[in-house]
């Protein structure tokens, strides 16, 4: 929230005790782009993973009221404890804090997604809802995403700069009481210039529904779309992207329109 | 987005011409709440709906991407066009854009919910994820929710309310290139003190997970969980609630939070 202050580096304790970091998803357990994540994270501290059993992408801030969460340990990850969930990636993180860590963990990373969720893409992102999540407990939390929705993906540039905003995040060069979206291009890493402090972008899709018959003669729908950047400023996160910057967006979740508030009277 | 311009009202245009009007929800399209506003929105224009077939609580802004969606026809509002969708409520907005009424609506209400959407609500709910779709795509938009999660809810108030913000969106006493949330108390109608313009309250969830074991000897969880108000202010939406209030709070979704981006040095 917009109140929270920005407290110093947690450096101290980072030297004299590991940090416990909780790494979830959107794009399920067995996705490459967690396992990039957990392979940097675990440099830095303990690692724990609660991830969706499956595919979960635009899930959004979804959460599971309906109906009752499994949670099974795997492993995938070499040492790292490690669980898949039925639920969303938001119930992952309430269920690892809940009933695995039993305490909150010190970091949450989120990612690294397959696609990007720069602009209002982390409206609909399960990865950002994620590390949303964590930060309404006060969980400082990054969400990761790679401009490559391949299953192949080379995550080498991600994997790189995950481990740049973990280092600054734990030593204090960023704030670590926050919240923060970061989005990396799909370009060889000769090309990559920085990490670039961005605002979210101004864009929107474009949707269009395809329109098919099935074997029953009965019409269904497949949501695509296109997307629109309407924002023509240099300091968003998609003219970052498209400049060979990696972007950092903080977020916050006061959703009030503060201007319109000002300007009402009833 | 915190862009948009405020524009005039569209007085005009609705003396010339009925707008149309969706509707929406995340209960489903046979929740007693739907019918509540369709009563209300019809006196002011050509309704149509197309809800979830299904409750979708706490879906937040949840899309479907990886399976395709199904629209039904249904006859439950007598002369109103009204179509169930398998989709999500953010589904259906857009789905009702592009193959129902093929042009944008000239307002969207979301609603109305059985039970609150104050303060971090806001970010779990279907309801208003909804709404916020429409704001997207330049659709003025509201989402009404009732304190009350009984099926039996008595919407008297409720509709009172939706009639009153429908009123000063359509003459132009709100500014109506906007997207509201709107939250209702449950309270005896003669104790009502009117609709109080708020900010989202600062308030989260404090969750706790009940553990059973199903009848093969393996645990599942239900999630739970107490609400927090972390927030003293006195204009914010949990309090007018608290007193008696309707609170409308003008909702926008860059969530950038511009504080930590002008205090951050890369």
């Amino acid at each position: 929230m917009s109140s929270k202050k920005i407290k110093p580096s947690k450096t101290a304790k980072v030297k004299d005790d590991k940090p416990t970091i909780l790494i979830t998803n959107d794009d399920g357990v067995t996705a490459p782009g967690i396992a990039a994540l957990i392979e940097v994270a675990k440099q830095f501290g303990r690692v724990v993973v609660v991830a969706p059993d499956a595919p979960q992408s635009g899930m959004g801030h979804a959460i599971t009221i309906g109906k009752p969460l499994r949670l099974n340990q795997v492993h995938l990850f070499g040492e790292i404890e490690a669980y898949q969930c039925t639920g969303t990636p938001v119930d992952c993180v309430k269920l690892a804090v809940d009933k695995i860590l039993h305490k909150k963990p010190d970091f949450c990373f989120s990612g690294i997604n397959h696609g990007s969720n720069s602009s209002i893409n982390v409206i609909y992102s399960g990865t950002m809802s994620a590390a949303m999540e964590a930060s309404i407990e006060n969980i400082p939390a990054v969400g990761f995403s790679y401009m490559d929705y391949s299953f192949d993906a080379d995550f080498t540039l991600s994997m790189q700069v995950a481990h740049d905003v973990m280092s600054k995040l734990i030593h204090g060069v960023l704030p670590n009481n926050a919240l923060y979206n970061v989005n990396i291009p799909k370009i060889a890493i000769k090309k990559y210039k920085g990490l670039k402090l961005c605002r979210q972008a101004n864009a929107k899709w474009k949707e269009s529904f395809v329109e098919r018959i099935d074997p029953h003669g009965k019409k269904y729908y497949w949501l695509t779309g296109e997307f629109q950047n309407l924002d023509k400023g240099k300091n968003t996160d998609v003219w970052a992207l498209e400049h060979d910057f990696a972007s950092i967006v903080p977020i916050q979740y006061d959703l009030t329109d503060y201007k319109l508030f000002e300007s009402i009277q009833l």
